[in-house]
């Protein structure tokens, strides 16, 4: 381990680290935020195809999904029954391919091919592959936390008293602990959070973390942002990013793009939560994955048309960084 | 009757005019649209508080409401036990009054007003006040039928054969009408709809009439209209308005403002139906109705968001004229 483990100054949100390794890294306890609110419970994943599943089935999405693919590799490595090099290296590179493949739009491969590269490295050394990939990734994971933390500080910087601030989808953790930071500073705030259809997200995940965090939080459908702006009920916009640009554009869950232009026509000051790539030049880079019509069309197991009718679901949108009033980051490398 | 009763160029859409008289004017069958696209069914009302329960509920919305709100007149006429003038323009003053605060929002009060003024020359002339109030709201909606025929004709004289048109909540027939005109007239549209949270009016209505007419139809999220408008995958907006305002504002479903702002980022024509009242000044003189938050969040039976969570839900936004391109307009009076 490289870093100390850091404690946060408020308590943990179930979103700010929901992948938990158990069982001397045999196991993966993935909190399903599928069942959020009704339920808190973790998926056990002991296997790369039920990772690759929890992620395909979004039971965790964005950081969670990012937590899953690193941690994947612990379980490939604690689960071989090898400890030749190559055979290792094998392993991790088959891992890598699988888990690359198992969404688009998610910089997976980014993240996978560090791995590789500590796995090569180590087979080249003869020295313990499982080993020493097992304390990188863990050093790296550590690190992630303390930044992440670091970002929580900064965006209860961003926060001041009387603030009424919207967000969009979920932000994992990071939003409701900078509340609580902000609470225990004496400042009075006010929550927006977008329904975030298909999925509800934001009516589902945020507002049950926020109203957990002792934040005052209230639901909007995501056809109210203009006319919320338009009669001066929010004054600021903090959305996070799935993916973040060179040239500062970012790709974020579907909604975040008018979002966006809404702000600026109304002059709010628009924040978005990065952990910027240098791949990636600009958001015409970024691959928008385009999900399946029964998402949409189907709501709480029920079908909402009726007849021959399409459905168009797509699952982000980019957002140009004109756009953006500040971008608070960390680097996730 | 004033005018012969005009018969529509293709199949009337059971939105276009939804509320009928039965019964030698004993009873409304008033659609009860919550139901569409499970069941095409229609309610019966029989007097005056169950007219003004069916437009509380929103079994009918918009222009149902208002054929409503003129039909019960003709109901509570066929009820009376009177024939005394001065009785029945009693009871014409004690329905507008109740129908004038079944909802804030719509111009109830217009529209009773008129019918009052009818009831009142009857009675100062000692006429048969429920004969002649009967004749002059049946010629006035013969009228409106009429104008609305002519309004499909000219929004289908707007779309193009190639066009793909977005639209907003439900336009009651009409642009599903239009659509089939242009279907006889070999053009080929496309249209996506929004699905119009909380009550998905876009996905229940309006997806289901489009694709009974013939017109190919997509749903999508309310979040993804700037993305749609980015991709360059829609050419057109057609709304509908449930108010307009002398200088070109109007107000018209939640969602439909941010829209308009959307369209004019990307330079798309923005087309609404207004049926313009020069007693509204501007968009600042319509009162918004804020509903109940608990129809934002319980969504088929199911509540959405679990602890201290609020809900805002404004009805309706007003869009100013600046952002309109051409207003597709008739005059209902």
């Amino acid at each position: 381990m490289r870093k100390a483990r850091i404690k946060p100054a408020v308590k943990e949100s179930p979103l700010f680290w929901p992948v938990k390794l158990a069982e001397n890294g045999r196991c993966l306890r993935v909190l399903d935020e599928s069942l959020i609110p009704r339920k808190l419970r973790y998926i056990e994943v002991r296997s790369l195809p039920e990772a690759v599943r929890v992620i395909k089935q979004m039971k965790t999405r964005a950081f969670g999904q990012f937590l899953v693919v690193l941690n994947t590799f612990l379980l490939v490595l604690a689960n071989a029954k090898t400890r030749s090099p190559q055979a290792l290296l094998s392993k991790i590179r088959t891992a890598a391919g699988r888990l690359n493949h198992s969404r688009p739009t998610f910089p997976f491969a980014e993240v996978t091919a560090i791995v590789v590269a500590w796995a090569q490295a180590a087979a080249a050394q003869k020295a313990d592959v499982a080993a020493s990939v097992s304390k990188n990734i863990d050093g790296y994971l550590q690190g992630i936390r303390g930044r992440r933390l670091q970002r929580v500080q900064k965006i209860a910087e961003v926060l001041r008293d009387g603030d009424s601030v919207l967000t969009h989808c979920n932000v994992s953790g990071e939003l409701a602990m900078a509340a609580a930071i902000c609470r225990q500073q004496g400042k009075d705030l006010h929550f927006f959070a977008t329904e975030t259809r298909p999925y509800m997200q934001g009516a589902k995940l945020t507002c049950w973390e926020l109203q957990r965090m002792g934040a005052q939080v209230t639901l909007i459908a995501d056809n109210a942002v203009g006319s919320l702006m338009a009669d001066g009920l929010v004054n600021k916009v903090v959305v996070g990013s799935d993916r973040s640009c060179a040239n500062g554009d970012f790709a974020n869950k579907i909604g975040t793009y008018q979002i966006a232009v809404l702000a600026e026509e109304f002059g709010i000051p628009f924040y978005v939560l990065t952990q910027p790539s240098h791949k990636i030049k600009t958001g015409d880079d970024i691959p928008i994955e385009i999900r399946k019509a029964k998402e949409l069309l189907v709501f709480s197991g029920k079908k909402i048309v009726s007849g021959p009718v399409g459905g168009f679901y797509p699952g982000f949108d980019v957002v140009p960084h004109r756009l953006i009033t500040e971008a608070i980051a960390i680097d996730v490398r």
